[in-house]
């Protein structure tokens, strides 16, 4: 079993793009953290305290009873996510203290200002979280460890045609992905301008799935080729 | 377990790109045929016997004792492979008879005239071999089927760099993979123009091995996008 | 108004990529005709009549009264389409019959071995049409042309996720687009393996169509770039 | 009529490179905005004044009389320009001033340090222009908003071969881009290491008009894909 | 000094898309043959000898005094150029006659369906000449041979943008290739439909030129990575 | 001769990746300088003084007797790189001093921040060192120069397979190589995690070569074109 990192700018990224991998991994026995960098407030229908009872709504929803997912939030400020050294720190020492091998993270190509920021905060700490000779903030005594991986997520914000390095069937935990994402009424409600979003996300997740020969299916893209170790893929 | 059919334009070919991916599979149990579409002669060094010879210690060097490795020569004209209705229909036939699920064919960039035909070839056969209403020749009488995937592998001819899909992890079966490429004495003995090949063929291993953390791996590339049920990579 | 000509290599073919593409050019009075290369048969379920009494029905279904779609059986032979002289100086014949100046033609990445031969047949008679001095088989006596476009669209049968050069919204005819695809019922049919075929297709116009933020897209790839006069786009 | 922003590094690059769009643009009746982000110098042989002159005269070459091209100076410091909050925010003021509906700012690969940064600064002041509850200076009160294109054009400084995702039609117009450019004689008369500029300009505008079939036209990148509504490119 | 094969369509295809290249390699003595497959007829206004006269200026223009181009025509007919096995061998008798170690071949992406055939004749042929115990027609008993490198030059039918992979600077044979082009006045006189090619072929020339800094360049495209000794490009 | 400078993160940087092509520009008669940003400590192994005296040792290993080639230490601090105003100009006085007129960086994908930084601030001081009215620190009064080439170099810890542009063939200075790479014991000797290191570089090395068809290779990319002057490439 992997200790799995996922990183969200705001809570309800992680929700909206692979809330389903995340159901299905800690499904599978993984044990599974949310790091959100931030509160996701202020938006024009939310309060940090709304934000944080629906993100606790979504958290359960998308764990299995036996192996809920971990969350934490890194408290950096929203809208100004910043790409500098002392937040590459911090979430480093997340990484460390969970011990993570496998990191989520958003895709390059995005439009938000904060998620740019993230991507590059956490492909920076990734390396940062091995260097020898240096704690760091909140990693807890933990030692240095560098995840083998880095996969990156497609968030919602710029309207492109992703092209998947593997399509993560998430027909057994649909269920969940749409309890967890129905939580964050605040932001996709009837009354927000959001309010087709759910359904947008739901078709997205047929496309994909479509793709791969699934009825539901999340992309992910990779850098680094994959390795297999025989015919582990549909 | 499943019904995997790797198609060489000659002998030789499969095993010089993917001969450690073919004993991995055959070791994990699945049921692996190699479809020769030529018997490769004339070469500068070999002839007919030779190369026959060789190619039955090829597959004896790739096979498990407890589940070999099958091999089919198609018979098509070495040097001559043409993508016409006839050659498709042959190779469909096959692929019925085994009942494929799994192709393995030639990438569509390559040097050498048989291999860009046999690609052609093969991918219109996977559909052909589907069509209802219609026997194909040598099929035995078995159903339609529809590969599920066509996997490309890298010939050697064309030096381009690869981008793989992925990188399949043969550390265990290299000493199988070496064995059979070693196996053809006629094409890369010390008396011919390819004296150094089985060396070559070592460090690109060795080199595709590096990108996914192992000592030695082949490269693979898919049009379809890979489709994952859990973290079933490296 | 442009004279646009839609080739296919089966009947059905331009329904289910393009269906909302072809009932909106014709709604906006450009003199639209289908070019189906073969009659579709054999299939499972289907026969000679039944496919003609259903492309008879899908061409209404996409035919406003004012302006209806015009459609020719080429007469090539079902799953033996063949890229040769002969089938792309035919096609050039019903380019210059129909003074085509605005081709849509198959992608050239596809399983279908007649689509694929398709592709090239029509890429070709693209240039056959505009050769001097030389009569093309039933052009009716109309002169040379050289359509000034030829646009891919994106069949079904490979799994890959299309990079498209432009989307069209066809949310004024998603409408005509699902009539036309459901009056081939011999193939998609509840009794057939296509059974949830028309749903997907239209998940992947509300997919495609998010992409350009309308309900409906169908997608559309171009070799050469595209030229504006101004922001005639989303 | 839509309303138009383009953000430029330096008074100069918005003529140079896509000048005749910008003069197309206002000639059909859009609301068109320079926001050059600097004055642009030092350089070898200008000054403010005389490259503010240089300027106004630009604009005017590229007005139509009924409907004359805005410019805004946003003084920030020229060859120093970064990629920071306040930039960013700078920049979101001024496109809720001008509602800007549509973006056109520096592709992003370059060689110019200040079209990096000002690429990046505006990738992400259209997402904060739409920020709910937060003013942003020099937004005159106006309400949030969010364009819906941001598209790319070309600098001239990094000798690439673009890929345009389509191309302007600027034969209207090539008058005004001549005058226009030529208004800069700080930067690129004889009597400058930029000597032969002008000519080069042409030279572009030429090539990538051949590519779409007119006299001259000017490149254009976009990330997300284009819309169409029918026929509406060449 | 090399051995350089160019291998053309039609006569005029070698000289617009690579004619400065051409009378470069034949000043610095290289052995340069230019093999036309066809004769190029019939055009609107040539004829089989208006044709042949003009490749003979042609090829005087672009051959210094003390090392002439060398030319050879194939034979094939026109506008009917198909990819098969005798094609393939005559190509490669001829690359066994001048026992060439270089080629230039047309683009694999093209509007002309001649050039698209002549492209896969020359891949494969490439390969055919070094095949042993193997005579090839007109290989006038020269020996196998495998030319180590196949370099496409682009042609001029399909408006792509080429993203080459080297450009050659032919500033110093510019004037050569401009007397080349004009030798082809059936072809782009101003009595026919191209009147102003020879204009736009050298704005392409100039464009290309731009890229790596000279006056004048020609754009090529390799598959296989380039190999240097030293720094020895621009 | 050229004035070529190789800027590197750490000390080893260089050496690792590109040693072959440093110690053969230098034989070759260039003026070679490289540049490293910090002193790379601390390491789980090293220490500022054995580092230095490896990097005096692998510098020696590369240099001809005749040209040996320069070294330069910035001074920046190690692990905290960043792309800002002082780093850009403190380099663009380097490339001044040495008046660089070709540059060697980090490839702009990669997994170590100090990488991805130091690539950023070597792009943008290329341009810095051309500007006018201007002095830069470390200038020594040299003036304003722009190189007229930046090349990438591929480092090691992301594990991609790099696409290069070109091939340089190293055959002649592998031995150099792979001393300079041997000099940095407290990196890669038995005692570290790297032990393996030095043959997986060879590995490298010979792999690459063997796509240009020599025994060893170091694989580079541009985004500019490469201008060529003849056949100047294997």
């Amino acid at each position: 079993m992997a200790s799995i990192l996922i990183i969200a700018p705001h809570p309800d990224d992680a929700e909206f793009t692979m809330g389903g991998t995340i159901a299905l991994l800690a499904r599978q026995g993984h044990h599974v953290t949310i790091l959100d960098l931030t509160d996701g407030e202020p938006t024009p229908h939310g309060s940090i305290e709304t934000r944080a009872r629906e993100t606790l709504q979504a958290t359960a929803a998308l764990s299995p009873p036996e192996n809920p997912v971990a969350r934490i939030n890194l408290g950096l400020r929203n809208r100004q996510i910043t790409h500098d050294l002392a937040s590459r720190y911090r979430v480093a020492g997340v990484i460390r203290r969970v011990q993570a091998t496998i990191l989520f993270v958003p895709y390059f190509e995005d439009a938000h200002p904060d998620h740019l920021a993230a991507t590059r905060i956490c492909e920076d700490a990734r390396f940062d979280a091995k260097l020898s000779k240096l704690a760091m903030p909140g990693d807890e005594g933990q030692p240095p460890i560098h995840p083998t991986r880095l996969i990156y997520y497609f968030a919602t914000h710029l309207k492109i045609v992703p092209q998947p390095s593997f399509i993560m069937d998430i027909t057994p935990t649909i269920e969940a992905r749409r309890a967890a994402i129905a939580a964050y009424q605040s932001q996709i409600g009837p009354h927000t301008a959001n309010a087709g979003l759910a359904a947008r996300l739901d078709i997205e997740a047929e496309y994909f799935g479509s793709r791969v020969g699934v009825a539901f299916g999340e992309p992910f893209f990779v850098r680094e080729p994959l390795g297999m170790t025989g015919l582990t893929f549909r």
